[in-house]
């Protein structure tokens, strides 16, 4: 062993000389060394990384660990190892020779148990001292199965540490988790082994030449970006990445994860983010980086059933059938195929639609992110004209092609007509005219377009990061998370959802396009007849229900269908009433429950009247107005903020009067009741929603309150058993007084309370939500499946 | 005469059975007889009208008049008679016959006098007794200039009425005045001669086949048009029409009008209403139509000179030379060419551009209106395949051509991934498969199309209409003022401005391309030198000029720049504020000045922070906040409204607490004082701007005030000499404290308050605005060349 390592201290002497004195020597361990990772890419990029870096003073050494025996494994290492290749820019004599020297400075390691961790670290620990060189780090590349981790973690944590003053680099291979859940207990598990700084996760697309630079344009072309690169300019950006392979022989990995988990939720959403992150003055810092990463995330809206698309190739199943002995007589629902829109509520992006795409057995293999932009010209002379040189009147965009596909290079292509990018002279060109090749529908000749100068591996470009330690290139535990937390609701709402069927490749045709619709997307032509899922007609689950709850109409469904339903509803009376009145006077409760129903109406119901709507609250928390806890933050923050009601057909209750909370003579609950009689005609909203709690409260009456129960139509003053304790409330008779009324009621958590609600009579005081009848009004239930059924 | 009426009914009995008894007598008499609207379409339009209506029970006569005496004037009129046409659909028999019967039905009027007129009314009655026929009505038509009018229809009214019971139609051609207070002159005039139901103002695009259908085809498709008729899927809309021709021989009209008054404010405006109106119940109601076309007027964006871009060819200036002696030495700015951008503010249009667009020395003749959708899907397969079939991804539009062009015919076309559309039957038919012509970039197979099965000229359908008595094919009064009060601000604001000179024809190239600009437009390129106007490099008066007013920076400009920078000034300290602290803390004044003000900064200033900005008032009117007199309602109306301003971040003064007005006891001043302290710190706002009064007040702070021009930096209540009396203003310590004062001061009413505060010192209590001087802030003056200049 250790002359190996002298010898090509030595060695490298006599080759161009070494950058000055010794900086340390780096052990680089690769956990799985004969697997296919490895031996596609990973090997080659160590190769590589040694190339490079045999000059830079450090020296290195390189074992390769795996569970099979030292002689069996060493065999099956080594045979990767003798095929590993000289890169085209490499003078084949000096490869040769590094090649040479590469293969004597590698070893095996069995590495099966605690043992062999600490033989390890042992043999690292006596080659140091007998060559006496100084450590300067180690680096642990896991390229091993997810449940392997923590074991492994402990060992390397346990015994193989460097001395202190050398840093440790562990590298993760995802899956990192398969949703939020298990996402955070792995990274707990890896935080009790590992600090933060010391853990690189790979999403090897930021290894991808294309994607690396998304950032750096940006910043190089601040000039021309900064005033179109927002939701005035952009029309929609697309990321996409298409396969022609499907998942045959992988599926007993593809069938626990699907499309969205080993796709979208890595490689395309770290390529979006980059495209739509606010632009950190630094962009090489890796800290303002993730910042922005994560602000970019926390802006995004929510993810819903209705976001996404799914497919699945025909063969899918029988391949599934086929390979997992545990799946007969299953039906996989596994998607293959995604497409899903995003949007920000940024004040850059709002509006504009991000459409994440990907897809096996699809009819072309091409990865792309594309920023298009809206056409603000107007051309008046005639088609000829316009089409000839760069008019304002072709599109507009700027495309990062991560490769494969019509161009087969990554490139860098931005509209002739938009402008020239400043590029990187010294790693990228110009890219010169491809006869009359078209790319979205323009000739290449309609673009500026860039490749690289030399194209290297993403694998390659992510070990020189671990190797120089920039830790921009990897995924943060936080940023990981965040990913995590914003896909996993769409995971779990389209969990039981089969896909639509498709015979892939070229043969798809226009069966997977789809459209925005409504907030959503869907599918452009309906389901054939002959691809319906095997499993035929699926009951469907999420048709709502219609039935009489406590002598009322009740509306049942699953939760998201309910509020969409509900959230209709609501649209229609409001027109209704501006039909009839010119206004609509709606009042509000607060809660969790009423959330969901605030975000849909702000992002689906664009044709509700809230010029014409007064938007009332039914209770309060005598909290300022400000404060978190307040029920106008929350309808605000949810729902004011993104509609247009006039600013004095706005009426939080004045729980605040002369900067104090609810004080009796400040009379707000007067004044409320005084405004509801000045504005309201006899007093009588249009609509109040309603919500109930456990103990069968609703607004804020709570059980064998004083007030408000019965009595005059009045607000009132009340306490409430949970803190904040004083509240305002509408009192039940003006409640009462109502057109209409709706009692929404969600969750498992109230199905105790709606199973004694079906059974009890009017008992205002045990149960003041049963004191809900509206005197010459309607009421009507919308209770989700989980609260009725449980 | 008598006989060849008698003969024209003896006739008729003839042919196909009249439609029963007689209908009565329909006298049309054609003013301008000989002139060239008359030779080219009136008198074929009258024949056409006699050949459809010569059954139907009326008997006709025809009335041509003009200045010239008889005989000359009758050999002229009949050269044109003589020369009608037969329609081809029209037996040549039957057409022969009718042809030789309408001549005989019409005579030659010298009408000039007064007594010509009473002459002409003496020979209709004449001829009505001695047949013995009732009277059904007459029709004028005016075909003169406009300058003539008053006088005629003078006469009209004075001697040529009908008698009771029997109806008067006058029929008048554009123009209808140059601008809005000629357009209103123009009215009331004719009012005094005739009631709105007897008028009939051509815009002979109402008759275009094309146009025609705009509403019965967005009625008759409703259940495609409703879901998709509004800003989340309109794109944008273009209503264009293209000229070949130049003005050459008509510049003596042409040079009082141009393209704007000629073709945009009438024809081009007529359709666009039809498309974005809201569509009527009923659409054949002549008053619903009318109704509708005036609210979407008032929900129009007003003009200002940067919605539009103007052209003019090259030589026009030099047909102008040659052809009006008068115009020798001036150079021409009238336009031949503009592009126009029009936004309107209502919930269904919000934001979607439409464009209007006219020249004349173009590349093609052409006319339409053109609906273009956005792509709202996204097809994962390659582009070969998307371009098959009717996939989502293309191009979706609707069109309404007029006619001309490549298509050469009045046509409507859907794309067929929209809709196949609902088409009458009777009047339009499917066009057939055109070999391989293109339209707007996609082969005429994308389309569904339709064309007229009997293509008819404008003029004749509107005479038609005319004899129907269908006012909604018409412009009335109310609507041609609404059209005037739009387009006239834009007239005068570029009155001066030199338009862009083009070569004319194929030439133009790309110099008239034009794009959408922050809120505006500008042409695409610059204006080459060797194009630049012969009077070369004219001095731009809009440039801001700077300087110092009482010893503070002067900002000097025409009203619309000096906005434009004070906007842009407003928008820099937001931006900047909210870099230092986070927050932007704004005060704002009332009155009418900053209103040209907020609506820019509400439609141009899409990167004003306004979600971390406070918005405060510097004054108020003690009237109730729903009060159009209130401050608040105008900032609310003008600017609130338009953007997104958290709703705790707004703050009204509380002029109205305890449903009372500005009552002392109720303490709103200190109310709002207190509001400060805690909001704002340091009550330091980081902007205030102010108005200037003619008596030198600012805010609410009038001259000998006795509160808030000296002492504590407090919230006043104020006298005001103009009711409302009670005001509540900042005083002059509190508003000192800013961290930036802009006064803005505009128009030639300001030049003598503006002309004493440049020589008096700091003597607040005569001139309170002379005693703001911030202490450590900074005052900027805000001064337009009215106010400063006079």
């Amino acid at each position: 062993m250790l002359g190996r390592v002298l010898c090509t201290v030595l060695f490298v002497g006599a080759l161009p000389s070494p950058a000055g004195a010794s900086q340390g020597h780096i052990s680089v361990i690769l956990l799985g060394a004969t697997g296919d990772l490895a031996k596609k890419y990973l090997w080659q990029g160590l190769f590589q990384l040694y190339m490079d870096q045999v000059s830079s003073g450090h020296s290195f050494t390189f074992h390769g660990g795996a569970l099979a025996a030292l002689e069996p494994g060493q065999r099956l290492m080594f045979d990767v190892l003798k095929k590993l290749s000289c890169p085209p820019d490499e003078p084949p004599n000096r490869c040769a020779v590094l090649k040479d020297q590469f293969l004597k400075l590698s070893q095996y390691h069995q590495l099966k148990t605690a043992e062999n961790y600490t033989a390890l670290n042992r043999e690292i620990e006596t080659l140091l001292r007998q060559e006496g060189l100084e450590e300067a780090g180690r680096i642990f590349y896991f390229s091993v199965p997810p449940f392997a981790y923590t074991e492994i973690a402990g060992h390397i944590n346990g015994s193989c540490r460097p001395r202190a003053g050398a840093w440790l680099r562990v590298v993760l291979e995802k899956p990192f988790g398969h949703d939020l859940p298990s996402a955070q207990q792995l990274a707990a598990q890896l935080a009790g082994f590992f600090r933060e700084e010391e853990m690189y996760r790979v999403d090897h697309y930021l290894g991808k030449q294309a994607v690396a630079h998304i950032l750096p344009f940006r910043d190089q072309n601040r000039q021309f970006l900064d005033p179109i690169w927002n939701r005035h300019h952009v029309e929609r950006v697309e990321v996409v990445l298409k396969e022609t392979v499907d998942a045959k022989g992988r599926t007993s990995f593809y069938e626990q994860y699907g499309v969205i988990r080993d796709v979208l939720q890595n490689h395309l959403t770290e390529a979006l983010l980059f495209l739509i992150m606010e632009l950190p003055a630094n962009v090489s810092s890796a800290q303002e980086v993730v910042q922005h990463k994560l602000q970019a995330f926390q802006a995004l809206w929510g993810l819903q059933r209705s976001s996404a698309v799914l497919g699945q190739y025909q063969a899918y199943d029988s391949q599934v059938q086929e390979e997992l002995p545990e799946a007969r007589g299953h039906v996989s629902t596994t998607p293959t195929f995604a497409g899903v829109l995003i949007h920000s509520h940024s004040l850059r992006w709002e509006g504009v639609p991000f459409l994440l795409t990907s897809g096996k057995a699809l009819d072309e293999r091409v990865g792309y992110a594309r920023v298009l932009f809206r056409n603000r010209a107007y051309c008046p002379q005639s088609g000829t004209l316009r089409d000839a040189g760069h008019s304002q009147c072709k599109p507009k965009q700027i495309i990062f092609y991560f490769g494969h596909g019509a161009l087969n290079t990554p490139a860098v292509l931005v509209s002739r007509n938009l402008f020239q990018p400043a590029m990187p002279k010294d790693s990228w060109k110009e890219a010169g005219a491809h006869s009359d090749l078209h790319i979205f529908g323009q000739p290449l000749s309609d673009f500026y377009m860039y490749s690289p100068v030399k194209e290297r591996d993403a694998y390659s470009v992510l070990i020189s990061h671990i190797y120089h330690g920039r830790k921009d290139f990897f995924i943060t535990t936080e940023s990981l998370l965040a990913s995590w937390a914003f896909w996993t609701p769409l995971l779990d709402s389209t969990s039981r959802q089969p896909p639509r069927l498709y015979p892939g490749g070229v043969e798809n045709q226009q069966l997977l396009d789809f459209e925005m619709v409504a907030g959503g997307v869907a599918f452009s032509l309906a389901e054939p007849a002959e691809l319906l899922h095997p499993s035929g007609q699926m009951p469907s689950e999420f048709r709502a229900m219609q039935s009489k709850f406590r002598q009322s109409p009740l509306v049942s469904a699953w939760a998201e269908e309910l509020i969409a339903r509900l959230a209709s509803d609501m649209e229609e009376v409001a027109v209704q009433s501006v039909a009839r009145s010119g206004q609509f006077h709606l009042a509000l409760s607060g809660g969790s429950s009423p959330v969901g129903l605030f975000q849909r109406l702000a992002r689906h119901h664009h044709g509700f009247p809230w010029q014409h709507s007064h938007v009332w609250l039914a209770d309060e928390r005598c909290v300022p107005l400000t404060d978190s806890e307040s029920n106008f933050q929350g309808l605000h923050r949810h729902l004011l903020q993104h509609v247009r009601v006039p600013y004095l057909n706005i009426h939080p209750m004045p729980v605040h009067l002369n900067r104090r909370l609810c004080v009796e003579e400040d009379g707000g609950a007067e004044l409320y009741a005084q405004d509801i009689t000045a504005l309201v005609a006899n007093a009588s909203f249009d609509l109040v929603l309603l919500g109930v709690g456990t103990d069968g409260h609703t607004a804020s009456l709570f059980p064998r309150s004083e007030h408000g129960l019965e009595g005059a139509p009045t607000v009132v003053l009340t306490e409430s058993p949970v803190k904040p304790h004083q509240r305002m409330s509408l009192s039940l008779p003006l409640i009462n007084r109502a057109r209409q009324v709706f009692v929404l009621v969600l969750g498992r958590g109230k199905h105790d309370i709606t199973t004694l609600l079906s059974r009890v009579g009017r008992e205002p005081h045990k149960w003041p939500i049963s004191g809900v009848s509206p005197s010459s009004g309607q009421l009507i239930w919308y209770v989700d499946y989980e609260a009725l059924l449980g």
